[in-house]
């Protein structure tokens, strides 16, 4: 090593000690004649004396310097107490320049606001700086944590491919061009979810893998082309045992990280109850507002809007004195999520009902109504009537848009809980709103409910998915399943499907001739690695616990990435070669068409 | 759970205890209305016994089941010593298929022979034997140990991108259109090599990764085109630093999954030195059989063929008493290798040489030959005579071979060492064998070995590169060097190899920007973990430690990747299209261009 000691270790006991750091110029302080440096190192920084100007000529910022010095006691009245190494400093005696720094593109230190473009073009530097880096070990350490626990549970580290076949789960296939194979294509993985229940029919019992996945999927704000999943499966378990290693895994790291215990068994709540009181199926459960279901207080109402198969209310503290602006806002972002406006009524100091809809309530209704929607004088309520889904839908997102506005989340606070009980089918309409089939809401592979086990397929509306979803502060970071493993069950999900017998062969026989072979029962759940880190570091986006993090559009602002390819390139690749009708592929599969062996 | 315990835990004290297993029918024996199964899981596997025929009706092997029975001692002389369970059995009083099995394409107990094709094809059949089973084990025991070893060291998990820019390494790029950026493509990494020095300029100093790399490369052998490293690098170390933290990484797993002590610190040998006497890079040290420089011995020799820059040997014990045929197959072995043949000499057992070289020999080449190569009556020397490098490498192949032949290697034996010294340039030649230029033995980024830091350019032909690589039993599994962080003496490198400063702009211009701003001094290794796996299971290829591996032509037999893609496929992907002179990326990449700010 270059030097003897980190900076950020040295304490008074060093006192008197001769040593040797390395690092980077943080700040300088020039006060005649001497010269007061902060060296950053990974580990925190130390103040470094020079007694004249000469040694510390020429030393700027983030400079890479390896200093010689005797650690000292800092005169009194000049301690740091926010420091750890406040109470010393280094007297230098030697100054090495390991490497220059050219003027910064930004400031290392303090918290200037950088665009994001900058941060990530620089990057490396923006690691540097104390939050950024903090992000970083912060993951490095979860991920450490997840191993730990894991490992703990008997849990076996897999591998699974990353080219691979193309899978029919929601979002489109990154593809690869195979030279080897001219005209044939690799895909890289949206989850490894075929390979890790393969690993349960290979008898592996318990697999886990810090997963890299991948989904080409349309401009959105927080994704990211690629991303990384705590992927694990199991056999021979129900869900309790799947939620059982997922509370042990979450409270570990919340623990170790942030010293805080999570009340463990988490709070479960079906999905029916979440969509009804929170209007998602990942409530937020660090404020309350809960929607209000007004569907029979409006039963006999002469009041068109609201004579709908659903009708529920938010409220909203103090919104009786919000502006006619304000209120104006709240139509226009209404609007902008599709739906028609936000009806509402203010509840006056007094208790008087105003607002549009107000005049056209009934005697009844205007007496009841502050009373059933639980507002108290001087609040709003927010209301959406039409179709149960649709409603509800709106109604969730005025409930969290009405916290962020009243400041009633209370941002130091944890809400975790279970999602159960989500329904296995959802029906696919046609534009005119007619159903036209059923799709699946987790995918084909969920198992129904036990007490669903024989009849799903006569009620597909009604019956319950055996999934699972971890909701944290309003996020899904986790979602899950006990998958179907036997094959006349998975037929039956198929017909409802209307997935033809050619098609299912097509998009995964291989998993349908796995589960030939004895297959385990098992279930499994997937993790969202980059949004629990970004939960544990405090940050706003998953690009602050991603490396290098790409743009929405899948731009790389340091490296270029991606980029055109030559037209050698291309040749090489094979990117525009026919697939051969018989290839190499046809005969290397003769050898595995060994004629089966009784055992 | 299913189960209340597994198969492999029952011992005696179980006995009398009601217990539930759930696992697969292993065995079946059938004695006279009562019948015996082997119950495995993946704990290991119990005896089954079924008192009436009738229960154990229908049950085939590989059929999934639950049991219900009691734990009972064997009968006295019905023990078996080879089995952890081999004490007890279990009286089944319930038995629950939980799914059946087709017949198999092949048997999962007992050793018979199954082709490779068809262990890939039905992968999740081949994971169920337990020699397979145990080699996925391995590898993520050994995964967890590396994981708690670099933890312990300080070192930070980073995952960096698997969608980046083309890289200037030695294989070609694998290449994925972006559809969201037409006409423009991420590369898959070769290695994290550009961003792991990133990570060093960022500040983090000790980095490390389970890196999934990717080359795609001609059909060899032991091959795959996805491929595992453990990757790390380190700030303000020299090469003893890293070489500790490999030794304490190679030690702990060796200890913990072999029991074997590592003798530490390593062996280690100058690259020089391992040519001279190994004639290999990575000299497997389990055997002897050095080579014997004879360049001075023949030095006035009159036989044209020893009249050569370099003339060297190697002894095969017992050699002389070769059939004729087995003397041809060496020279056909030769041929095969590009050689135009092996020159031996026979030492009788009374002394005398025979063979076609004998009689060139000059009366006093004749009387020391023996002696001079070590050789005893009855072994046969081979020669090899040309220029340095090319014979010493056909000698030490022919040692290798010698060693398999004769049966020298003894394989319970461990041989680990570090070779060192690595020269950084080689020539580069023209197809007429004239030097036209220089090229770099382990990448442009590696550093001169400090006594060549301000020389090495004036002789690239001896600077040596403060490079190092681990070997085991004749592989390589582990190399990396001290890394440039000198801009200066990076230009000199590229001075050297002729890259024009265009070139470098354009491979590794974001790299080259980032060691403007302070770079520390650092250095780092890559592991090959599949090979390391492969040696801790003792399998035979790295396909034994991978749970889903390709062929040699990157074909998957069990999913069937690659695949044709469809005409929609390719044209969403973007296959097809031209890149944008002016897209998003360039308007993207104005908000990066911040001005400098001093900080």
């Amino acid at each position: 090593m270059i030097r003897t000691h980190t900076a950020g270790s040295l304490r008074k006991e060093h006192a008197g000690e001769q040593v040797t750091l390395a690092g980077w110029v943080a700040r300088r302080r020039d006060h005649g004649g001497v010269v007061f440096i902060d060296l950053r190192d990974a580990s925190g920084s130390a103040q470094v004396v020079f007694r004249e100007e000469d040694d510390a000529h020429g030393l700027r910022a983030e400079y890479c310097v390896k200093v010689v010095g005797e650690v000292r006691v800092r005169p009194a009245g000049n301690e740091n107490p926010d420091l750890p190494t406040g109470e010393i400093e280094v007297v230098a005696s030697e100054v090495e320049v390991l490497s220059e720094s050219a003027p910064l593109p930004f400031p290392i230190e303090g918290n200037a606001g950088v665009s994001e473009e900058a941060r990530l073009k620089y990057r490396y530097l923006d690691i540097r700086r104390q939050q950024v880096a903090q992000a970083m070990r912060v993951r490095s350490k979860a991920t450490y944590l997840a191993n730990e626990v894991l490992n703990e549970h008997g849990f076996v580290y897999v591998e699974t491919p990353t080219l691979t076949r193309s899978t029919p789960e929601g979002a489109r296939d990154f593809l690869v061009p195979v030279r080897l194979q001219p005209g044939n294509w690799y895909a890289l993985p949206q989850s490894p979810q075929l390979f890790k229940q393969l690993l349960q029919v290979a008898g592996l019992e318990r697999y886990y893998q810090l997963a890299k996945c991948y989904r080409d999927e349309d401009l959105r704000a927080d994704r990211q082309p690629e991303f990384t999943q705590i992927d694990l499966e199991m056999s021979f378990v129900d869900q309790e045992d799947v939620i059982a290693v997922g509370e042990a895994l979450i409270g570990r790291i919340w623990k170790e990280i942030l010293g805080y215990e999570i009340p463990a068994p988490l709070p479960r709540m079906t999905y029916a109850d979440a969509m009804a009181r929170y209007g998602s199926d990942k409530p937020d459960l660090r404020f309350g507002q809960e929607l209000v279901e007004m569907t029979e207080f409006f039963a006999e109402t002469t009041f068109r809007v609201f004579q709908a198969p659903y009708v529920g209310a938010v409220v909203m503290p103090g919104g009786a004195s919000q502006t006619r602006k304000e209120l104006d806002g709240w139509q226009e972002w209404a609007k902008s999520r599709g739906a028609r406006g936000l009806a509402y009524v203010l509840v006056g100091e007094d208790g008087t009902l105003g607002g549009p809809v107000a005049k056209n309530l009934s005697e009844t209704e205007t007496a009841g109504l502050a009373a059933k929607a639980g507002a108290e004088p001087g609040d709003a309520i927010f209301f959406a009537a039409g179709a149960a889904a649709a409603s509800r839908d709106l109604l969730g997102a005025a409930r969290l848009e009405i916290g962020r506005r009243c400041g009633l989340i209370d941002e130091s606070q944890w809400s975790f809980l279970w999602v159960v009980d989500a329904p296995m089918f959802e029906p696919v309409l046609d534009d005119a709103g007619t159903q036209i089939g059923w799709t699946a809401v987790h995918h084909p592979f969920t198992g129904p409910k036990p007490e669903w086990a024989d009849t799903f397929q006569d009620s597909p509306g009604e019956a319950l998915a055996y999934a699972y979803d971890m909701v944290c502060n309003g996020m899904e970071i986790g979602g899950g399943s006990i998958r179907i493993h036997r094959a006349e069950m998975q037929q039956r999900v198929f017909d409802v499907l209307g997935i033809s017998k050619e098609e299912a062969e097509s998009k995964f026989g291989f998993l349908l001739e796995a589960f030939k072979y004895g297959p385990p029962p098992h279930g499994g759940i997937a993790y969202g690695w980059d949004r629990i880190c970004m939960l544990l570091a405090g940050g706003d986006s998953i690009r602050d616990v991603i490396a290098f993090p790409k743009t929405a559009s899948g731009f790389d602002p340091l490296t270029g990435a991606p980029t055109p390819i030559t037209g050698e390139q291309r040749k090489e690749a094979g990117v525009d070669a026919q697939p051969k009708e018989t290839g190499p592929k046809d005969a290397e599969q003769k050898d595995a068409a060994a004629k089966p062996a009784k055992a």
